[in-house]
């Protein structure tokens, strides 16, 4: 039998389990989150929390067949299963399908090793579309095989995980040599290893390329794991690591119709310091304006970050053919491809972007209609 | 005449100028941002800092005709005119017309103080428009008036400015009551002050509400300055301030097709502690799953700044007239409504969103273009 304890002095309520265990939950919390208080169409909060005393504390409460009972002082009543409650714990942090813990890669996933899915299965089965996406999270990389030769093949799949991002290049992008390129993606040269556009506010997020031809000498695209790369700069030289998440750098993008800047480091991590996203563009990196001590403490980190991309052991090429999209984590998988020579053959990706929360809704969304438990 | 000084312990080059001021340039810096190595075209940077060694430093610097020279051991050459340098130097943050500092404000604004423009004088007029861009950075809230009496008709105002931020609820979303709604907004309910969609990575900039219709008994708009609020909370209580900068929440929005999550402070201050953003949304922030201690300090803060959104002395009222349009920060002004009684008439508001980044590219692009100085 569930026992209960009322803690006034912390204003919480505790349940001790018949195994001796005991969570504690606060009164306000209680109240402001008994499921009765949200909206029964939008599932929005409807309670106010001011509409209760700062001091509120139930008059009386009672466990009965898994349900805790409370009574508040203002008539109110709260009824919640203690299944629920356990659930709900505060300090637990509830199970997200979307937390897919990255599998990091170098060089040794091989083209081979890529996950892949055909395009018919992605657009017709629900399964094979939730193991897909899951796959994109946890290796950052994928492959679609067997596209239609069509301008809209990839973005009818991109669209099953969800909208796409619009940029200053649009709602797509066309990557072939063109004149009067503004952005070194539209020429015929090299492309070092780079994401894509750390200018922006939120940069994109998943980045959808389809082939539609290849047929250039040259052209071959090549990857890299960020994760893998601060990894390995973290464990070869911590300070240099430390030093590119805590030093933000300006990046821009400039033409004649936009001019979009953003302060970023290129190691970016979370609240809780973990790796959340690398921004790496030297392209689009803007003239470095930090004190001469941050600037002493960022050259030679960066120049090791750099070194880390060219190093064969990290970089994983392919030469993508017709027909085939490749999928990426913008804001971790570094990409990049080899010069190509317009004169012998066309070269034409199509690309687009869904970001990482679409990514993240419909990953959910399939799981729970799926009934699938949550990765891991 | 500027004097040149080699510094090979710290890697810089001194100038020292006439008047006995200097400033230092990291050798590598001079070299990576030396503007001969950026791509005529694109303007991207294609000089590739590992091309040269960590310790490089040039074999001779001069100045001559306001330009300082530099002979680099690889046989480069780098020209830089002086006042490109001074304008440049480390440590010196660059004018960004975007930077406009908030005019915070309180109820005392009124609705006669909102700033105000002319929809023909937008569509028409680039230095209108930018006086307009500018006022909703610094005010956070602005009224357009003259609507013409069409669907597009703030469509096409704020794609002047840039174009629509998609989310789940679509690229332009229509604010009256409907059957099934998935979000209160599309109720008749009151709508206490609220910011939109803090559950996503990036929550909406720049919100655009055209009304097309309000003839309804209620429907009252409201808004506030989430920046005042924060500052009144901080001088009354800076720890409930700091409470909820430290103290990320979980916040959701479920239905059917969507299932987007993101945790965050209810304020957002960026790497120097400045307050940059106000994330406030009760109906939407998820089941609080924060340790006891993080929540036995939240819920007090919490109610604080919840008792100043109710606090008359913050908050601005008005009631729309069809042919109007509000504009407001979404990630800085709080808005609400009170409740309507749709018996007794339409309400109808037509809504969209810009995001910042937009919003500051248009700025700095009419700015330059009509060659206005920086706003400060």
């Amino acid at each position: 039998m569930t026992e209960i304890r009322f803690d006034p002095a912390q204003g919480c309520l505790r349940l001790i389990r018949p195994d001796g265990t005991a969570d504690a939950y606060p009164y306000l919390w209680l109240r402001d989150n008994d499921p009765a208080g949200f909206h029964p169409q939008t599932g929005e909060r409807s309670f106010d929390l001011l509409s209760v005393p700062p001091d509120l504390a139930p008059q009386t409460a009672s466990v009965a067949d898994g349900m805790l009972h409370l009574f508040w002082p203002d008539g109110a009543e709260t009824r919640v299963a203690l299944d629920w409650l356990a659930a709900h714990r505060p300090g637990h942090r509830r199970p997200d399908p979307a937390d897919v813990a990255p599998h990091v890669w170098t060089a040794d996933l091989t083209p081979a090793g890529i996950p892949r899915a055909a395009a018919c299965d992605l657009l017709t089965d629900d399964a094979a579309l939730l193991d897909w996406i899951v796959a994109v999270k946890r290796v950052g990389l994928a492959l679609v095989t067997g596209l239609a030769d069509d301008r809209e093949a990839g973005l009818d799949v991109a669209r099953r995980v969800g909208f796409l991002r619009e940029t200053n290049f649009g709602r797509t992008f066309e990557v072939m040599s063109k004149p009067d390129p503004n952005n070194l993606a539209y020429t015929a040269d090299a492309l070092p290893l780079h994401t894509d556009l750390p200018n922006q506010d939120l940069p994109p997020g998943m980045q959808f390329l389809h082939c539609l031809a290849n047929e250039a000498e040259g052209g071959g695209s090549v990857f890299a794991d960020g994760f893998a790369l601060a990894e390995a700069l973290a464990n070869a030289a911590p300070d240099a690591a430390d030093a590119l998440a805590d030093i933000a750098i300006p990046f821009r993008f400039h033409d004649s119709e936009f001019d979009i800047r953003s302060r970023k480091p290129v190691l970016v991590r979370d609240r809780d310091g973990r790796l959340r996203e690398v921004c790496y563009n030297a392209h689009i990196a803007d003239i470095a304006d930090m004190g001469l001590d941050e600037m002493t403490r960022f050259y030679p980190a960066y120049r090791r970050f750099m070194a880390l991309t060219r190093d064969p052991a990290f970089r994983l090429e392919l030469k993508l053919a017709a027909g085939e999209m490749v999928v990426f984590d913008n804001r971790r998988v570094l990409h990049g491809r080899s010069a190509f020579d317009p004169a012998t053959g066309r070269r034409h990706l199509r690309g687009a972007y869904v970001d990482r929360g679409e990514w993240d809704s419909r990953l959910r969304i399939l799981t729970a209609a799926l009934n699938r438990p949550a990765a891991a």
